[in-house]
């Protein structure tokens, strides 16, 4: 819609008076215009959470000068957890895929027609099924495979192509191998899993066989940012199918993957949109 | 959860540069605490909303100057359509019923429970139906039957009595009685009308045998302002249940039963909550 | 839609050609005009499942005989599990209730609005809470308190209750009190509970207190028969209710409960209309 | 699961006693295999529908003689009208398609997965845009641009195409452009297409706008059979996606595609299973 260049401001900091006051007066003296601000206050644990963008076309604060700026009479006075990003900037974001396409075809779709504000630099894979669709798209393919082995090495490659290609992002579109404690530690919530349940409930392998052996009424699929702990990481989306008693195993697992597509892609949007913080292994979600 | 008194300011104007540093500026001055803020900006019509609740404790201006300081030093300068509510005064509501019982007794339920800030100091009827129902409640109930010979009588009765219960907001909980534009005009954006169906599919009498007979997959519910074209006006919520081939018109009633009571009572509480704005036949509402 | 009384199989046995052959021609020998009928297959178990529903008006068989005749001609011949309904006979159900009111309030409104085919002869409480409620309906109500102590000699004074108000259904209005193996022994999938979670995800205490701490986008209810391992028996039906980061534990509670009310009564009309099949800790829904 | 070849059996008579009796009698006396059977009684037109499927493996009748056995021994007797399909028959699907891409991909990559029984002769567009997707899956592409001169001798041309493929059923993939009611007469109840809004609410162009401009809560998507009538045909599938005040027409259409491709690759697989009877304008779906 809008085409001009806008700034994010995503910040947190322990609830106190005048937050908002200040913030809003340090944009507004400036010349900075807020196309949308949200607000979140976390009652219990007395915690404040923040979401503004502005426009930066008269903002009076060079861009290069912005984040020193922010910090000096806002950020560090409050005592502020807080990240600016520029709408203009693509964020980059790598695809990790295994042999389910269904994910990896709905994620290059919509980078196909321009959906996302987005680049993605490479594809890495443990199997070649997916390599003629990246080429297809335009995207560069690593195929490296895993084995008990080899796990170790692999990763460190895989963190090289990263580095690389300067990669903030990454999307496990259902990959279905699992990281290691460093590898996640390079990527604090920058990691963006598709678990195919709909969590706590089954967690680990085989969800859907799980799923119909309980005799469930409705299958889930959870969307969530990496941490060391299997599936236990803070939720960005989760959304629901309901089935029936004649679904079987295979039922369920088509139902399902039209889920996890959509949730996974709700998820990254948000994420590139800059619309999440993290607090207490919680998403909270600006959308 | 808190059971300090707040004041919630609703607010809409024109859009431009400064207006929530404005706001929360005259509240962190008068040592007002924001319990939550939120704010839209229709961008294609460059029009501006806002809801803010602070608390009023430590507040430092007295209760009845507050509509005066804000009007002079905030709202009048921005040209503000607005208004505050103060969540210590009940809103007084009134419910008009007919014969179907299931948004009647889901209401009684909630107000019986507590559930929402409010008094209900009386219930009328063109039917005998409910009540003992309201006798149980120990609310008032009105026996006004309607024909085309007494309605505009009877409506000046129906005025007289809301008057002297001081009603702000009027419920029609299946009421089936099409009110005159006359009665709609005493309480503008007040009236509150649940529709079986999903407006503006089947507006009108009997939508669940025209749903029926259109084949639908799923059914709908609305619950909007009353305006003087019939199931036209702002839609403050809508909800649908899905079903099946095998569903008569018994059954869509039976399940979009369920589905109406639901809606009625979020829309009556997001009302309650003075959560909604009306703008162009459009409601926001800060949820 | 029809008052004429009609009969329902349910029947289940291993699968075989030609049962639905055997089953229909029974019926269209002896006149019976079949109103439904609803078959599965449980593929990887070879287990077949049915239902169906026939006029009784011009059936050659007297109704005293149909069970005999039913078992000699098919179902000894398939080696069935099977069991007759009559639609003119009101399954009689006793709620028990504890401190919270939404379930009970919403099934007696379906109650007394004639919505369901059943009679309720008493409520149960170890709460006087909703006495008056009960007095109301015209139900006859027991205050049982339970404690450690008393706790055994209790459910002996419940199950005489039941037995001489002939009860074949106890429902759990959100009851609160973990019943004894023997109790649930004496009504295998006849006790229906509400759980205010999406098993198996947060069973036991305080789900939505779990809830908001995993961080969950989507809030549940469950609604399944009872059996002696806590949350864990045959699921007859779930649903959800999305949820925002701004939603307090106080906002899934009052989110939820809506939930847990509707799916508890889906439960209980699925029940009522015979269209559940237990089979290996799992319902059949012939819906 | 099972790869064993099925027949499928759709049919459709008056409502008369006996009639599953003789169906059943007929597979089972033939060694037919039951593997799904559902039927459906409409009770105010006394109209009866079934589905059944079943292995013909062991089968008694040669697959070139089911047909004239069942018409002689059942169909003709109960004047049904009724068809047969086989499961080791692919039918054979045209695209056609215009210049939004998301329905286009989302068939494409269940069609590369190899998620339905179907085959894609061919895909018709009047634009280039798609050209090389239809490349890439090694799918014929026609460019048959449309405009108010050509629109008759590119319907004769499609019609053309659509025979020398031999393609049983045409899905309108967001394709725009609105086909003759002699195209239409062409194909009875084998053109499904997708419709961006929840039917009968927003027919014809814009359904997003006028759904924002309307204020709706939710946003829906309807796929159907085409008639001659503009988005009135039969309906298949519908689904919605909760909005709120934040999302602007924009917003609407990136969720409503969401929802859009769902939608239409579910009524599609309805299709292609042969689970569908059109009525009245109005679909049984036996799922």
């Amino acid at each position: 819609m809008n085409n001009q260049a806008t700034a994010t401001l995503l910040a947190e900091c322990s609830d106190q008076p005048g937050i908002i006051a200040k913030v809003t007066q340090f944009l507004s003296e400036n010349n900075g215009n807020i196309v949308d601000l949200e607000q979140h206050v976390d009652v219990s644990d007395k915690h404040f959470f923040m979401r503004v963008e502005w426009q930066l076309d008269n903002f009076n604060i060079a861009r290069e000068s912005i984040e020193n700026a922010f910090n000096e009479q806002v950020g560090s006075v409050l005592n502020m957890n807080w990240r600016i990003a520029f709408s203009d900037v693509k964020p980059r974001m790598a695809l990790f895929v295994s042999q389910h396409g269904h994910c990896l075809f709905d994620i290059l779709s919509r980078y196909q027609s321009g959906e996302w504000n987005v680049e993605i630099p490479l594809i890495i894979s443990n199997h070649t099924h997916f390599q003629s669709f990246a080429d297809n798209a335009g995207i560069p393919f690593y195929h490296l495979p895993i084995n008990a082995d080899n796990k170790q090495q692999q990763e460190k490659y895989q963190l090289d192509l990263l580095a690389e290609h300067r990669v903030d992002t990454v999307v496990l579109a259902r990959y279905m191998q699992i990281l290691s404690p460093n590898f996640i530690a390079q990527y604090p919530n920058q990691i963006i899993n598709i678990h195919h349940s709909f969590l706590p409930a089954f967690p680990g392998a085989k969800p859907y066989h799980s799923a119909h052996e309980r005799g469930v009424k409705i299958i889930g699929a959870t969307s969530h940012y990496v941490t060391s702990e299997l599936d236990a990481g803070p939720i960005i989306e989760q959304d629901i199918v309901r089935i029936r008693h004649n679904d079987n195993v295979e039922d369920l697992k088509r139902k399902g993957q039209d889920n996890e597509k959509i949730v996974l892609s709700r998820a990254i949007r948000h994420h590139l949109q800059h619309e999440v913080l993290v607090y207490k292994n919680r998403c909270i979600v600006f959308d």
